[in-house]
């Protein structure tokens, strides 16, 4: 009875994992994680965090898999932490540091994800929900959405928020943002760069789909080589980028879908993908 | 009857300091450094570079300090350099070099101060007086301000306003004003990120207000743990930010006023902070 | 017959230099280098690529020259590169490296020049078309151009026209555009960083004209010494920034042209310079 379920999930080409606070469901190569836990404010707790990081590895070096979102229920994206794990009194400083830990392994998992990963906010993003907007490849949200960086007010500054969001966003709204813990609204943060695009509630679906399709368009093994790149030579002063970035041309040419897609374009026809 | 006076004012808590070009005035936690030199266009001569230091410095470890604003009288916010301190048929090299110095001491002064610097501009910021703006960590302008970098046009490339400047403004803007001396309007100063938000004149003092009180709402010890680490990890690659931004989370956490704002949090009540 | 020609070309300060792929042309100080081989859109061929350099660098070093300006014939600015010199089974990975290896020369050229660099587009700048507009020093572009990163389309991940486009352009954006090769608008590429500014056809002339009096009216060699710096100071760490702002200020100062803008300032009079 299991194979049978497992083999008409196969047919249909989706999966879906869920536990209390988050959920995963894969459609063909678009794999949809929500934070669905409202009553929390999809609070980050170490938990939540940890199934994230499982959803974003789980099977990630299939070539099935193109592209990741990231989307929440309820009128809050995600608040941040979980400020109760911070309570000394319950808490020690070693199960602190593995909180950040996880926080730290999350966004960097992000980063290292071999498929684009775009939030979707609709909604406030706040604290370490604002810090995972800020870390996806791509973003989006709704008119409505707000973000915000309060930790100060309960007495922790959101000094890892700041990481995420200062190297998106420019200097001066983001200390806007890290001092005062005022909300920007989702206008701001498309000027100032946190978000790629506001895209109207009822458009978002459409927006969605021509960037997903734009994505699938590609070669899997392409997107990855391209997207470890840009991560590498952000850090790198311009002419070493640039060394860096002749070897990476040559060795993106020298995978079989470099070639076909130079082959495809000379010969006027569509590509056809191997995604290696 | 000075000591008498000196209860008055402390009573008031508020106390000013002045001189024939600039004005230090503390009224609470709020100081404000003004100015008031508009004949000269409020240039920064050295003497008067060395007095805003002053007026930063001066006991920026009371607790009671909160946030800095920095004004000017009349249509000028500043000028920049006096051109004068220049002539090389008046001052010699040790002497132009000291007037670097002091700038420079003074840009990292708004930087190492232990609270937020906020520039408030209502007219034209040129040359190091834009470079003034660019440095603080908030900066709020009027919808009639201008701003420019025309040193080249006196034959002194701004060469240093460009490194405050083009730290938070997109390298495109950053280099038009530079190359060009041209002069920015407000909107185009918002949006390439040299100010944090436009405001018009008539609600300058409420939007201050509402900046101050909330940096006034919070710890003066976690905001300044929060501002110190800002400009560490900006200039450091994201591996290592994260790894040191753990350590400072949990030393956040450490602090009294980090325990008190997350337990008044789960006790659903206002926090009192010590500011330490 | 030639010689006779050269006086008269000399005596009308203009000069034409041209190939099939683009041309020269040189007017007073302001040399305008065009791309004209529109069947290609404009591709950027290893001899485009290394034409362009040429015109770039040939007498570059005449104090006459104050000002390049890179525009493009037809309805593209630049397609980017030449994809049938990527195929592998007629170009070798040496004759590929050659490519990579003059993209990278022509981008840094364009930072080594003594004076600045303008792009003026009309159209479409894709690929390293794209990244060639993000690397000028200063780019105009018309409301209907459009900007950008599809290799991964064709196989090839934009991954070095990603060095210029993050240096400029918030990251939210910059991955939108690489990892979807989606163009974005005028508008769009301003707000990002992309442009300087946009200037409506009919307007784009004049707006060419303020941007070269304003570079016309000061000295190439403080102009040349600001450039250089800029692309120093970038790349290091604040304090470092203004350790060495701090010597070039001087350094600065003691150019002829520096002290005779600071002297014309006082004696209240128009600068000479000697562009020394």
């Amino acid at each position: 009875m299991l194979r049978c379920w497992k083999t008409v999930l196969s047919a249909l080409s989706y999966s879906t994992t869920a536990s209390a606070t988050t959920r995963m469901f894969q459609e063909k190569g678009i794999r949809t994680i929500t934070l669905c836990d409202a009553k929390t404010r999809n609070s980050l707790s170490l938990s939540t965090m940890n199934e994230i990081i499982n959803h974003l590895t789980t099977n990630d070096g299939d070539p099935g898999l193109r592209c990741i979102l990231l989307r929440a229920e309820g009128p809050v994206f995600s608040s941040g932490h979980n400020l109760k794990e911070f309570d000394s009194s319950k808490k020690g400083t070693e199960e602190q540091r593995e909180v950040f830990a996880a926080c730290t392994r999350l966004m960097l998992q992000v980063v290292a994800s071999p498929v684009p990963v775009v939030a979707v906010v609709d909604g406030l993003a706040a604290a370490a929900g604002c810090q995972l907007v800020a870390q996806c490849d791509i973003s989006l949200c709704t008119p409505n959405s707000t973000f915000s960086t309060p930790g100060a007010s309960f007495g922790l500054f959101c000094s890892t928020p700041g990481i995420a969001v200062a190297r998106t966003v420019n200097r001066k709204m983001a200390l806007r943002m890290l001092l005062t813990g005022l909300p920007i609204t989702a206008e701001e943060a498309y000027l100032a760069g946190l978000v790629s695009k506001v895209v109207m509630a009822e458009s978002l679906d459409s927006e969605l789909k021509t960037i997903t399709d734009a994505i699938e368009s590609k070669s899997r093994s392409v997107i990855s080589l391209g997207k470890k790149f840009f991560y590498q030579q952000i850090e790198r002063d311009l002419q070493t980028a640039y060394q860096l970035g002749e070897e990476t041309m040559v060795n993106n040419l020298s995978l079989r879908d470099g070639q076909e897609g130079i082959k495809s374009f000379i010969e006027k026809r569509k590509p056809t993908w191997e995604h290696s």
